[in-house]
Formats: C-alpha cells, structure tokens, sequence
C-alpha cells in the first residue's frame, strides 16, 4: 500500500510539473473537451442532424482526428481532410459510375481494380519527402474515403448520399476544430518556433557567459557560482538535436494565417537556415566544451597568459548572441550585434598577436595544444556568430 | 508543353530514384492495396458481412490507417487501437448506463459531462513523453471510441450492439493488416535499427579512412581520388542528426515479436546507447573536419613532421570502426576491434612524446595550433572508440 502511494504521488508530481511547464496544455486538453462535447451534443440531439444519419459521428471523429495543439497542425490537418475527402469522394462516385457500366458481374472486378490501383499510387506517393511533409495525412483519407464511397455505392445506390453525407459532416466536424482552435487561446506554431530560435541562440549565448570564468578559474573554487554556471554551461546541449524539431514546426508555421508580428507569407526557411548556423555553432562549443574535462589541461599559469583576451573574446561572443536574440525575438532590425562582434574581433586579433610572440617557449607542446586549441575555436567561432548575424538581418 | 514534359520526366525520374533506393516501398504499397482490395471486397459481398452491418466500413477504415511500412509500427498501431476500443467501448456502455438512470432530463447532461472529462484526461495524458512515445495512438482512439459508444447509446438503444460490432470489426481490419503486413514480405523496423546503427559507425570509419590522406596531401593533386574521399569525408554529416530518428525507430522495435537474430526482449535500449556514443563521436569529428577547410593552416613541411604519427591513428581508428560495425552487423562477439584500437593507441603515444620534445621550435604557435589541435582531437576520438566497442561488446 505504500508503495501505491509512493507512486500515485509520483504521478502526481509528474502531472503538476507538466502542467506547469506549459500551462497551454491544460488549456489544450480543455479546449479538446469543450470541442468534443459540443459535437458530440450536436450528434445527440436527434432533430439537428436528421439531415445527416448515421454519418453523422465522422463529425466526431473529424474533432478528435484534427483538433491538434498548434493552431498549424490543426489548420494543415483539417484543410487536408476536407480536400482529400473532397477529391476522393468525387473520383469515388466516378468510379461508382463507370463500374456500373460493366454490368452485375463486372462490377466487382472493376471496382476492386480501381481500389487497388489507388491505394498502390497513394501509398507510394506518401514516400516522396514533400508529399509526406505537407500532404500525408491527405493521402491518407483520400485512400480512405475512394475506398468507403466507392464500395459502399454497390449496397444501397446511394453513392452520391453517402459521398455528400460524408463530405458535410467532416466540414462540420473540421470547422467546429478550427473554431475552438483558433479562437480559444490558440497556440502559434509559428510563434514556438520564433521563441526556439531566439532561445538556442541564447542558450549559446549564455555557455559563452560561462565558458570564460570556468575555464581559467577551473582552479579557484566557486561554490556559489559554479551551480548556476554548470546549467548555463550544460544548456547548449539541446540545440545540438533541435534540428528536427525545427522542420516539424516550419512544416506546420506554413499553414498559418498572418498573425500578430508574423505574415501569411512569413519566410520560415529562413529560421531554418538560421537554426542550422546556429546549430554549425554548437558543434563548435561541442567541442570547447570538451577541453573544460580534458584529461591534460594546460598549467594555470600558462593559461594566465592568454586569460585576459580568451575571456573578452568570450563575453562579447555571448553579448552578441544575447543581443540577437533579443532583437531577433522582437523583430527588430539593428546593428547592435555588430559593436559586440566588432570588439570581440578586436579581442581575437590581439590573442592572434600574442600567440604569435611564442609566450611559452620554455613549456610542453602537448601542454599548450588544449589552451591554444580553446583560443583558435573562439577564433572560428566569431565567424560562426557573423553568420548568423548575417543570417537573422535578412 | 515542353515544360509540361519536363516536369513529368521529372517526376518519372524521382519516382523511379525512390523505388531503386529501396525496393521495399514498391512492395509496401502493393501490400496496401493487397490489404485493402481484400477487405473491400468483404465488405462488398453483401452474405459475408451481414452481421455487422454499416459498421463493416471500420474494417476498411482500419486497414487504411493501421497498416504501416514496418512490422512493429503496425503492431503498435494495431495493438493500441484494439485495447483502446475494448477499454472505451466497455466504459462507454457503463457510461450509458449510469446516464440512463438519470432520467431523461438528466441522461444528456451526465453524457456531455463524461464525454468532457475523458476527453480532458485523456488529452492531458498525451502529453507524458512515455505515453506519448507507445500509446498515443491508442490514448487518441479511447476518446474516440468513448464518445461514439456513449454518444449513440441514446439513440437507437442499442449500445451494447454498437460496441460490439465497433470492437469486432477492428478486430478483423486489424488482424488483415497484421497478417498481409507479417506474411508479405516483412519489414522489421528492429533490422533497419540495427543496420543504422552499424551504418553510422562505418560512415565515421570512412571519414577516418579518407581524413589522414586528405589533411596531409591537401597540396598534392589527386584529382582521381578526391571525388571519392569527398563523399567518405562528408558520410558523418547524417549522423550527427539521426537521434531522432533513431528513438523512433526503437519505440516501433519494442512491439516487434522475436525474429530472425533478435529475440522478443531484444535490448532495444542498447542500440540508443551505442547511437549516442557514436554520436558524440561524431561531434569530434565534425571538429576536426573543421581543419580541412581552415583559414589558418599549419605549412606543409610542418605537417609532414607528425604526418606518419597521425595518419596511422586515423587509419587504425577507421579499422577499428569498421571492424566494430562488421562484427556488430553480424551480431558476434569478437575482440578483434580491439587489436586495431590498441595499435592506434601505440601509434597515439608515438605522437605524444613527439608533441612534447618541440619539434617546431623556429616557427610560428599560431600556425602549429591547426596541426597540434588535430593530434589531440586523434587522441580524444581513441578514447571514443573504446567507449564504443565496450558498448558494442555489452
């Protein structure tokens, strides 16, 4: 019993912190169960939906197939739905049509050709890249409904009802999600992907912060700060596997209307073209990451020498991603990166100078690489952070 | 009309591109439209079906939606959407009992308000990254399957013939997709797991392969091998993104029975392990392809100084791999990769002592860094190997 208990609280704990995470998803489960009782309401209340029969719970299921969390998917799914089903019932009761002209005994045959020759081509085309970014669900139900209207016509002869039938009640069902979707406290897909980007560049911005103190005070202890450091310094881990989650939410921002700052036609590839510079990036603190573990580390005092630069090149590099991210975030157009990316090349040319002059002729090669190697990536690294100033400008 | 041309030549090309890449999808969409005819014609039959009545259309539904390219997401599928329409068809019925006791003011009330909060709950439980990585499809199909019982209850009295008929026939749309999808040509995504996995190492041992001949000979002209070299050095690249598809695969792989060298409880974990060790192996990698196309490279003469040292780690690095990938492939426990990581390790402290007695004392610390940063990476990608092959071994 107690271990029962240990885990209802666990499960609890759990539910809080999700919720808590992101208060959008309770306010998503509610808005699913508004939606559903509402149609189901319509459903159950015999005079309203008369018009339609039996059919009439593809409306139900419509809602709980297409009522996704961002107002994207929903859109891309319900305009997919409705198209697919649109096309597939039309060509379903054409086919209806010429099968009957075969007479009672070609008509099986000629109808289970048809089946099977669409399901090949559609299912095939759901492989191609595109297709399946944009349109997979609607070659789902296309098969799907060719199927239902087509088979079904031989029954009752009422292909046209049934196709008519199946058409409204998914409009209806389809509607009645996009509703309560976008007028309900919607969540932009658009908007999520704008704040991950904002917040990747940050991320790195922040191991930048980090990364200065860290290393050249390995030695000193911070208790104080070397927690808050450590987070900072671990943050830039997730940008490394965002990248798929980039594309699914660009997928989805494309079917968004204008909304708020953002346009009908606002150019998503080009968040990804940011996010893959920002992410060419974090391969880069990858790897200066690994020196703050390295087995051998440079002497202290070696490192001393080059301390003062490695440490401005640092800050600035983190002054310049915070500072895009900020004007990024509020779609501003300025320069102000730039005074930061100037001055950490400033930086940069005065550690290039000063490992010019061989500071360390009396020490050990092997000794000197991993400081020498930190100080060559934070080189490389401004250019990586040009880029993307480049990149978030356009 | 030539355009027109074009772009259906076009498509032929990308068409046919997609079918030689992997057969296995000519075959997918034929098992579709297989699946599909036959259950089609089940339904068209009108003696065969009798007793489901209407409702035989959910066979034909469930072949479309259930029958997936892989063995194990079908199963999945196919499991979740039989469990969850037996739980939420019985629920449904006690739904519509308890409403009925209500009286018929009562009754609606009760159902909207049952509907409203399964569908909450349920909605909410989506978003628990464990439910949502096995049973999100069938979280999805409760709901529906809840609110179309209890929904329709009223109306004919008839529910429990409703859940009944529902429930059974999924089960046959189920079990046809099942067995066309088991029987025809087997997709095991647990195979395609594996092969990636085994994949990637040998991408990383190819860069290795090509690495130590391209950094070394960058001057030299070899305009025969470098088309080849190019392609083995950019082959990393898909790794350091496969994680998401990697876990997909995994989830699908655990629903897949024993087949063939991996038993039922085959330990899929494993595979994610090794995946994200090469991963990070990969990261280095992408380090040091960084100093191939350097602004600042080390002088030749230079280079050549440590050449031999380093092209024999990188050589030994790229046996060891693609030893690992083999005997992974083959799923035997050797130690042979074992053999070409400790002769890398040998040639690894040859370049140790040779860092250390400063062999380049006249020239310039800013051009040695590029070559120097290059040994250590070498050095640190050994200890990565290892970690892989203990892995591997496990």
């Amino acid at each position: 019993p107690n271990q029962f208990c240990d885990k209802t609280m666990e499960i609890v704990r759990k539910t809080k912190k999700l919720g808590q995470d992101d208060p959008r998803r309770i306010v998503h489960s509610l808005k699913v169960g508004l939606a559903l009782t509402l149609v189901s309401l319509f459903y159950y209340f015999k005079p309203l939906y008369d018009g339609f029969g039996d059919s009439a719970m593809w409306a139900v299921l419509t809602v709980v197939v297409v009522l996704e969390f961002s107002v994207g998917a929903t859109l891309g799914k319900g305009f997919n739905r409705m198209l697919a089903t649109f096309v597939a019932g039309g060509l379903g009761v054409g086919a209806h049509c010429l099968a009957t002209l075969a007479g009672r005994k070609g008509e099986p045959i000629l109808i289970a050709t048809f089946v099977f020759i669409i399901a090949v081509i559609m299912t095939f085309m759901r492989f191609f890249p595109k297709m399946k970014a944009r349109y997979d669900y609607g070659l789902l139900i296309f098969i799907l409904t060719f199927c239902l209207v087509s088979v079904s016509g031989y029954r009752d002869d009422q292909v046209l009802k049934m196709a008519h039938e199946r058409f409204s009640t998914i409009l209806v069902g389809s509607c009645a999600s996009l509703i309560v979707c976008i007028c309900v406290c919607p969540v932009w897909i658009g908007e999520d992907l704008h704040n991950s980007v904002a917040t990747n560049m940050e991320k790195l911005g922040n191991f930048f912060q980090a990364f200065g103190d860290e290393y050249f005070e390995v030695s000193a202890e911070h208790g104080q700060s070397s927690e808050n450091n450590k987070s900072y310094l671990q943050g830039y881990r997730s940008v490394l596997t965002s990248k798929s989650s980039e594309e699914t939410m660009a997928n989805f921002a494309r079917w968004e209307p204008g909304h708020g700052p953002f346009g009908y036609r606002h150019p998503w590839k080009m968040y990804l073209k940011i996010g893959n510079l920002t992410r060419d990036c974090a391969y880069k603190v990858e790897a200066l990451n690994n020196y703050l573990n390295c087995k051998i580390q440079t002497p202290v005092e070696i490192r001393g020498k080059i301390q003062g630069q490695c440490k401005r090149v640092s800050l600035e590099c983190s002054r310049a991603l915070k500072e895009m991210a900020s004007t990024f975030r509020k779609m501003v157009r300025t320069r102000s990166a730039i005074v930061h990316i100037d001055s950490s090349k400033e930086a940069a040319e005065e550690l290039k100078t000063l490992l010019r002059t061989n500071l360390w002729e009396e020490a050990d090669l092997l000794e000197i690489v991993p400081a020498a190697s930190v100080a060559s990536l934070l080189l490389e690294i401004i250019e990586c952070i040009e880029k993307i100033s480049e990149a978030v400008n356009e």
